[in-house]
C-alpha cells in the first residue's frame, strides 16, 4: 500500500481473510496509518449534551471537552429537544415505560401507536400508516414488503443507502437513473415495460440538499403507469404550505404512490414511516421482516413524537424560521464565493473539492474553533467533490449565524485561497 | 378459493398484480372473509397500559376494554417498568431530549452511547460492542457487514428471520442445518470447507424455547475452524449464573465468535447490540449499513438501559424470581399434560396441535376470561404444531400464576378433551 491516501473503505469490502471475522490484512495496516486515524478521528465524536445548536463536545482531536455551535444534528425544528415534547415523553414514560416489550403484531401496538399512525396518514392524507422502529427499516421493510424477484426497482442515483439495501433484500432488479434525469427515467421504464417497477426519488438529496424534479418525474411515470416512491426524510414538517413535504410544495401529492418520512429528523425522535393507501399497507404488514420482527417503537418516544407533530404544525412558526436562517446563511455564504452545489433546501453543502488532506484540515480548525461541522468524505461523496454539509437549524439566532459564518469565513475561505 | 382457511399469508407472497401497490386480487378475497378476519382480529389488539402482568388491552374482539394477565409481552424481568429505569429515562430527555439527531458517525453518539457499549462488551467479556437502534437491524446488520457473496453462512432451520435477511442483503450463499443437530452441521461444514462460513445460533429459540446445543455445536466448529455467531435475544440477563446468557451458562463464552442481543426484551427497551473482538467491530462498522445509515438510539432510551443493566446485575433476585415463577407454571401445566414441546426456559410453548379453529377458539376464550395468551399460527409455526407461547416474566404473583392456571384448564384442557 504505496499511498495510504489513495484508499477509502471502498477498497476493503471485498475480504480474502479465510475467517469472516477477521478483517482483511492490509484493512488493518491502512487504518493504523496516522493520516486515517486522523480521518478516523471526526467520527463518534461523543456529544455530552442535546443536539442543540449550542452543545458541547468531547473533541477526539485533543480529547478536550468544548462548547460548539452544532450545525451537524439533524435537529432541524429543534423538535427533540422542545419543553413540550420532553414533557409527553416523561407522562410516557410513566404511562407505558421505557419499552414496547413485542413487536406490533402479538403485543407491542400499544393505543399511542394507532393514534400517531392515524394522525401522520391523515397528515399525509393517505388512507393508512405503518410505523418503524427505524427510518432504515422503513425503506428497507417498504421495499422488501411490496417488490418480488423479477421486479424492477427504478432509483435516482443519488437514493440513500436503505433504498438501495431493500432492493437487494427484495431481490429484485435495481436500475439508477441518472439523477434527477428524466430522459434517463424514461429509457429505464422503457427497457422494463414489460415489468413490474416501482420509481424511487427523494423529497431532498441528503448530500447536495437539492429537491427531486417531480413535476417531470412525475410526468413520465404516468406515462408507463409506474407508481412513484417517495422518501420525504429531509423535508417532511419543513417543506410544503402545510408542512407535508415536496410532494405537497409541488402539489402533486396524490401522483405520489408511497409517502416515506423518518422520524429521527425534524420530527426529533426516531423511526420512520409510510403512508399510502389502505390496501397497499394491510399487504406491505404481511412481509415486510422490520416490520414484523421487531419491538415496535418505544411508547414513550411515539408520545415525544405525538408532541412534536402537532407542535410542528399548529402553526408555521418553526419552519418560516427555518427558511428565514437557511436564507441568510446561503445569502453569505454565496457572497463569500464559496460552492454550495444546487442546494434548495436546509441541507447546504460546502463543496471544498478533491483535496482530502484541506477537507480535514478545515474540519480540525473550525472544530478548535468552536464549530461542529462535520467533514463528507470519499466514498459518502464523489472524491472530487468533498464536502461539509450544514444542517440549517430554525433555532439558530443571530448571533450563532454570525458567529459561524466568522469561522467559515476566516477557515475555509482564506483556506482555499491559499 | 375453495376452502379459505388452507390458505396463509405463505400463499400471497407472489404478487401477479402489474401495480406493485396492488395486492394480489385473491388476497383481498382471502382477507375479507370471515374467518381470516376473525384470525386477524388477535393482532395488533392496543394496550392501553404499560406491558405489565396485569395490564388494559382495548379486545379486538368485541371492542371492550379489558383487564388482563399479559404473558405475551417480553417483559421478562419487569425492567420496561421498574421505577429506576423511567427516573433515568426521565432524567436522559431532560440532559439529551428525545431523539440522537445524527447517525452515530457524523453526530449521533452521545457519551452515554459510548458507555453503555463499554458497559455491555464487559458484561459480555468481549472487548467490543456496536449498538444499534433495532434489534432487527443488529442481526441484519452484521451478517450484512461481515460476510461476502460466496461466503456461506449456515443456520439453524429455526433461525429468526433477521438472520436470515441478513444472509439475503450479505447475498451470501445460506444453508439450514436441522435444528441442534451437529451431524447435519457438520455435513453442511465438510460441504463448505474452502469457503468462508459463518454458523449461527440462537440460545433460546423463540417458538419452542429450547436452548441451542452448544457444547456439541463448538465441537464440530472447532473441528471446522468455523466461527459462532449466537442470537442472545431471549436469553441475555437470565441465563448463566451472572446473567450473561447461554453461552454463561454452558461456560463457552469464549468459543463464541459473535455475541448478538437484544434490548427489547429483558432489557425493556428498545435497540440490539453485537460484542465480538475490536477489530471485527472496528471492521463491521465499515459495511453494517443499519449502523451508518441509522439515527443512533435515542438518548432516554439508552439512560433506561444503562440502569436496566445496573439492575439486573447487581443481584440475582430478578431472574431467580424468574426462573422459580417458570418452574412453578410449568409444574402445572404439565401436570394438566399439556404439551410444551422441549421448552428449557421461560419460553414456554402450550402446543394445541393443527386446528387453527381450535387455537382461535381458545384464544378468543381465554382472552374473554382475561388472560392474554396470544396464539401463534402457521406460517410462523408449523401447521401440525399451533400453539400459544407463554412469556414467563420475574413480576407475575402467585395469585397471577394460579389465576393463568385456572384459565388454562377451563379452557384449553377441557377444550382439547372435548
Amino acid at each position: 500500500m504505496h499511498d495510504i491516501l489513495n484508499y477509502s473503505l471502498a477498497d476493503f469490502f471485498f475480504n480474502d481473510n479465510k475467517n469472516v471475522l477477521k478483517p482483511p490484512s492490509d484493512f488493518t495496516e491502512w487504518m493504523s496509518d496516522p493520516r486515517v486515524q486522523h480521518g478516523y478521528s471526526f467520527f463518534e465524536q461523543q456529544l455530552l449534551a442535546a443536539p442543540k445548536v449550542s452543545t458541547e463536545i468531547l473533541s477526539n482531536l485533543d480529547n478536550k471537552k468544548r462548547s460548539i455551535i452544532n450545525l451537524t444534528s439533524y435537529n432541524y425544528l429543534g423538535l427533540s429537544t422542545h419543553p413540550e415534547v420532553i414533557q409527553a415523553a416523561k407522562e410516557g414514560l410513566d404511562q407505558y415505560g421505557l419499552g414496547a416489550s413485542g413487536a406490533p403484531l402479538l403485543s407491542g401496538t400499544f393505543d399511542l401507536h394507532v393514534k400517531f399512525a392515524r394522525m401522520l396518514a391523515d397528515f399525509k392524507q393517505k388512507e393508512d400508516c405503518i410505523l418503524y422502529s427505524s427510518g432504515f427499516g422503513g425503506n428497507v421493510g417498504a421495499i422488501q414488503g411490496l417488490m418480488r424477484k423479477g421486479d424492477v426497482l427504478i432509483l435516482d442515483e443519488k437514493c440513500h443507502k436503505s433504498l438501495i439495501d431493500g432492493g437487494t433484500l427484495a431481490q429484485t432488479k435495481m436500475l439508477f437513473f441518472d439523477h434527477n434525469d428524466v430522459n434517463s427515467l424514461a429509457l429505464m421504464l422503457e427497457k422494463s415495460k414489460d415489468k413490474r417497477v416501482m420509481v424511487v426519488v427523494e423529497g431532498v438529496y441528503s448530500m447536495d440538499g437539492d429537491l427531486v424534479d417531480l413535476p417531470n418525474i412525475v410526468k413520465v411515470c404516468q406515462e408507463y403507469d409506474a407508481p412513484i416512491y417517495i422518501d420525504e426524510a429531509h423535508s417532511t414538517l419543513m417543506f410544503g404550505e402545510n408542512g407535508r413535504g415536496v410532494a405537497e410544495h409541488f402539489d402533486l401529492e396524490e401522483e405520489v404512490g408511497i409517502s416515506f418520512g423518518t422520524l429521527s429528523k425534524s420530527f426529533g425522535g426516531v423511526g420512520g414511516f409510510i403512508c399510502s393507501n389502505a390496501d397497499t399497507i394491510r399487504y406491505l404488514k404481511g412481509y415486510s421482516s422490520p416490520w414484523n420482527f421487531s419491538c415496535a417503537p418505544s411508547p414513550p418516544v411515539v408520545a415525544g413524537l405525538i408532541k412534536a407533530l402537532e407542535v410542528a404544525t399548529r402553526d408555521s412558526s418553526l419552519r418560516d424560521r427555518l427558511w428565514s436562517n437557511t436564507a441568510y446563511l446561503k445569502k453569505h455564504l454565496l457572497d463569500m464565493k464559496l460552492d454550495l452545489g444546487k442546494t434548495e433546501s436546509q441541507v447546504i453543502p460546502i463543496i471544498i473539492g478533491p483535496s482530502g488532506e484541506k477537507l480535514m484540515g478545515f474540519a480540525e480548525q473550525m472544530q478548535k474553533r468552536g464549530l461542529f461541522l462535520q467533514p463528507v468524505d470519499f466514498p459518502a461523496v464523489p472524491a472530487h467533490a468533498r464536502r461539509f454539509r450544514m444542517s440549517v437549524s430554525s433555532q439558530l439566532t443571530q448571533e450563532e449565524m454570525d458567529r459561524t459564518l466568522n469561522i467559515i469565513e476566516d477557515v475555509v475561505v482564506k483556506g482555499l485561497r491559499s
